[in-house]
């Protein structure tokens, strides 16, 4: 049997160079066909097709495997119940797909009848949201980012002094965490501009990105219960690109004392493909050192960081589209294992489907900030587009698209892409 | 058909003066009998009994109610999907209830078996979450509340500039809410005592409750929708008790700039009884006059307030027990209309269940403090509880209880109450 991270294995399936979907990827998601939408079932992604594991199941193939308790699973409209299978399953599920995908395995590769039930064309589905998202926490973990914000809000105190002590987070808003595709209506509420002694009402007239990696809770816990730094790992099935939408005029005024809500929870969007820890595992690094030292709960060994480059593209209405940042995950002074060590360090419990999202990831290159706040640093220096136009913050028919891959010795794991429109305000 | 609000109703169950849970209450929960805890289903309280509406279903008692269209709602594990079939449905539903309750109907009156198959003593059941909470708000609408707290954490700037503009609020966490009776752990985290240079980690020396009233959204919208002031009543479904358990060691060092963390997600809990906004009609009354005017979108016409007595009791390990605060429910500066129609103003969507918590609700008179940090301003002014032992903040073994009632000549509507004990932390 050959490990499915083997950097070796190739499949039948013909998978292009540098794409985000080889053999050695298979990411989890839900979708449905284009005729039947309702539908919702689980995939695999395979290149430029999805594997439909609920078919997968139908033909038998996951029968023998004791790990997999339920077959029902793979009919779900949500990830939950394959996730509450445990990580034996995750790997076993996993391990088996490889099998068949691998390119001497004849099974499905040689039944060309067998393939047009399981294999679509994923320009020919259409994906969904892939947990049941119960709680969503947002943490703020990027050093550059706090500082960097930190220093617009407040120049004479841009970092608190507990920021290098604990990975500062909120609990976001879980309602309104839409898939990729999911167009996205430009929020209306309260700011107070410099220029106004009263605040005033209307549409905001700052919408931004915010370039995010959110992990998906694999393994729930009790009230009461903590997740140690070296157990932390197991408790996550896997990572997706999250955008967290924001406006940031609403945010300015909002956020004192208590954090940021209506700025924030108009909308945040995620890439629909999971990508689990097992297949990011070659892409282990380093993260920041940390000085001062942190206090022992939070005191880990090892590479918990990830080395995963992040790109967002700005597109006009026009079509006309730019790189404007270029980030990585491994950037990130706290890293996920710490981050879900102090989560729970109070007794707060986490459930399957959970996400926890990175907050902004910026980088000490100016190209490498990871919000147009930061980019155009509050609006002051508009990125030029190709149409000639200056993007400052977002204009309505503007698409954000986020892209992450890892790579490595000719391996490319990738997460596809979040891509979301911008709407006028109603 | 006289209407279930009327004053001068009475049942055939014999209703104690001054009991919560006349028949103009008719509050409903979920319950379970004390041998089968996993068969929960919907109730309603009736003096010191519960109703099992799943037993009144199958008695046929529904039948000829055109807006329940589906009976398996009883059934359930929580109230959502009952909630779901919408305000004339849990119109006819109580008024039906109402009607098999009155003194002169004979139907249940005058049928021992059919007593035995409907009803249950409350001491004999297990109340549980009444229902499934996607997300949880958390407001912070009392002005004296918010000017207490401001006052001692930031001396010199209490209250800030968009208090009086905007009902400001945060997301809390959902997974941690629990029902009255489930006993919560003292939580660890990170400190950072005044006598100390660096943080520390340990159990939480000023765990504290927060005395609150949550109301349960009733109608759904889509992301993108907003709620009018003029329509936000008929998306909530009631009120419960709720209390927003707080360490505030851990929430005054981790808390700036995004808001409360652990300092609060280890616990929330609520009273098992939610009392419709119906319950509550004869109750409305004028709330604290704003000043300066809020914007158009927050403006209201009429009685928005309810005037609901609130009190808090705390129960020490000896069994002394003391009434530490008397608040009400109609000193809060922002109303229920206001939040809910500032909360969905920029598009973010709300879901049957979701709770809107109020924030500590505190008055005027030190003795209407809603919370342990304002009662004894930090733990400076211990209150002595009848065993001679001095409170500042809860000690291991404590139990906070908060009730709550409307009341108006002879008639009383109340909420039971909200029981937790505070266990050593692990």
């Amino acid at each position: 049997m050959i490990p499915a991270n083997h950097p070796q294995l190739r499949s039948w399936i013909e998978v292009p160079q540098n794409h985000d979907f080889p053999i050695q990827n298979l990411p989890f998601g839900i979708f449905s066909t284009r005729g039947n939408p309702n539908n919702k079932r689980v995939g695999v992604a395979i290149g430029d097709y999805v594997l439909d594991l609920s078919a997968v199941a139908e033909h038998g193939f996951f029968n023998d495997l004791v790990e997999l308790t339920d077959l029902s699973v793979f009919y779900e409209s949500y990830l939950n119940p394959f996730i509450a299978l445990g990580q034996s399953a995750w790997r076993a599920t996993r391990q088996r797909i490889s099998e068949l995908l691998q390119h001497d395995n004849p099974t499905i590769r040689d039944n060309a009848d067998l393939q047009k039930e399981l294999l679509f064309a994923q320009k020919e589905v259409q994906m969904h949201l892939p947990v049941q998202i119960g709680d969503y926490t947002d943490f703020y973990s990027s050093l550059e980012h706090a500082t960097n914000v930190g220093s617009m809000f407040r120049p004479d105190n841009p970092l608190f002094p507990n920021w290098k002590h604990l990975p500062v987070a909120y609990h976001g808003r879980a309602s309104s965490i839409v898939v990729s595709g999911t167009p996205i209506r430009r929020p209306k509420g309260q700011s107070k501009p410099d220029y106004s002694e009263q605040p005033i009402f209307g549409a905001s007239r700052s919408v931004d990105f915010e370039l995010e990696v959110a992990f998906v809770i694999g393994k729930s816990t009790e009230l009461g219960q903590s997740i140690s730094v070296q157990e932390a790992e197991n408790h996550i099935f896997g990572l997706l690109l999250f955008n967290d939408w924001s406006a940031r005029d609403i945010q300015k005024w909002e956020y004192m004392p208590l954090g940021p809500f209506l700025g924030k929870n108009f909308a945040s969007s995620v890439s629909p493909w999971i990508v689990t820890l097992d297949a990011l595992e070659p892409f282990r690094t380093a993260s920041p050192k940390q000085e001062p030292k942190v206090l022992p709960y939070l005191q880990f060994e090892g590479d918990k960081a990830f080395d995963i480059q992040l790109e967002v593209w700005v597109r006009a209405e026009s079509g006309a589209e730019k790189l404007v940042c270029q980030s990585n995950f491994k950037y990130l002074y706290w890293n996920m294992a710490q981050q879900l060590a102090h989560h729970t360090v109070n007794g707060c419990n986490v459930n399957i489907g959970d996400l926890c999202a990175s907050g902004t990831i910026s980088g000490k290159e100016p190209n490498s900030f990871g919000s147009l706040l930061e980019l155009t640093w509050g609006g002051k220096n508009p990125i030029l587009m190709p149409d000639g136009s200056e993007l400052r913050f977002l204009r309505d028919g503007d698409t954000v698209i986020m892209r992450g891959y890892a790579q490595k010795n000719g391996l490319r794991i990738g997460f596809g892409e979040v891509a979301n429109q911008l709407l006028p305000a109603l």
